[in-house]
């Protein structure tokens, strides 16, 4: 099992800001996947949390948003509040999982990391 | 409310690794807050869930860290597995909260930004 996070490389965000957007994915992706697959999530945390960090630019994370809900994984897209650094509603990260690695790498193997 | 996690400032890191250290620290903080503190994490997440990224060396963390627990407050000191960057066992964040913003501005309103 994995957790995924991938983070919007087409904006700019100072470290600490992309930090907490990948924060935002992982506590929101989690708390969605506790719900819908939570045996999932148990055996996620018994191999010690893996968490993925990746890149791509807005086309791409949408495209991969709406894959992983056609395939119903636990999938949540963050927006920003845009109090800083970005404009109000701004997506700026991605977090898919914890889910099958197998899976999650069909889907985003192809991603650099951040 | 607000979660506070803190990043080593006195190692190095690459800006994935460390956004995966802040996500693993957000993450345990907030397991621990919700047994401990429902009530404070639910007014957080009612609130936006507000995550502020800051830095400290160890010996500053550390600190913290006790200070934290002698004040009995929800705190996740994260070390790393170590299979890259850094060495098995490296202290690499601590994420406190969410807790009452006062409470956590006394611990570290003297930290700087991430």
């Amino acid at each position: 099992m994995k957790q995924v996070i991938i983070i919007r490389s087409d904006i700019k965000m100072g470290k600490g800001k992309a930090c907490s957007q990948v924060a935002h994915g992982s506590l929101h992706a989690y708390k969605i996947a506790l719900k819908k697959f939570p045996e999932k999530v148990h055996q996620w945390e018994k191999e010690g949390e893996k968490k993925i960090i990746l890149k791509a630019d807005e086309n791409e994370l949408l495209r991969i948003y709406e894959e992983s809900l056609s395939l119903n994984l636990p999938v949540a897209l963050i927006r920003d509040a845009g109090l800083t650094q970005v404009e109000p509603g701004t997506i700026t990260a991605l977090a898919i999982g914890p889910y099958d690695e197998d899976i999650l790498d069909k889907l985003t193997g192809h991603l650099k990391l951040y």
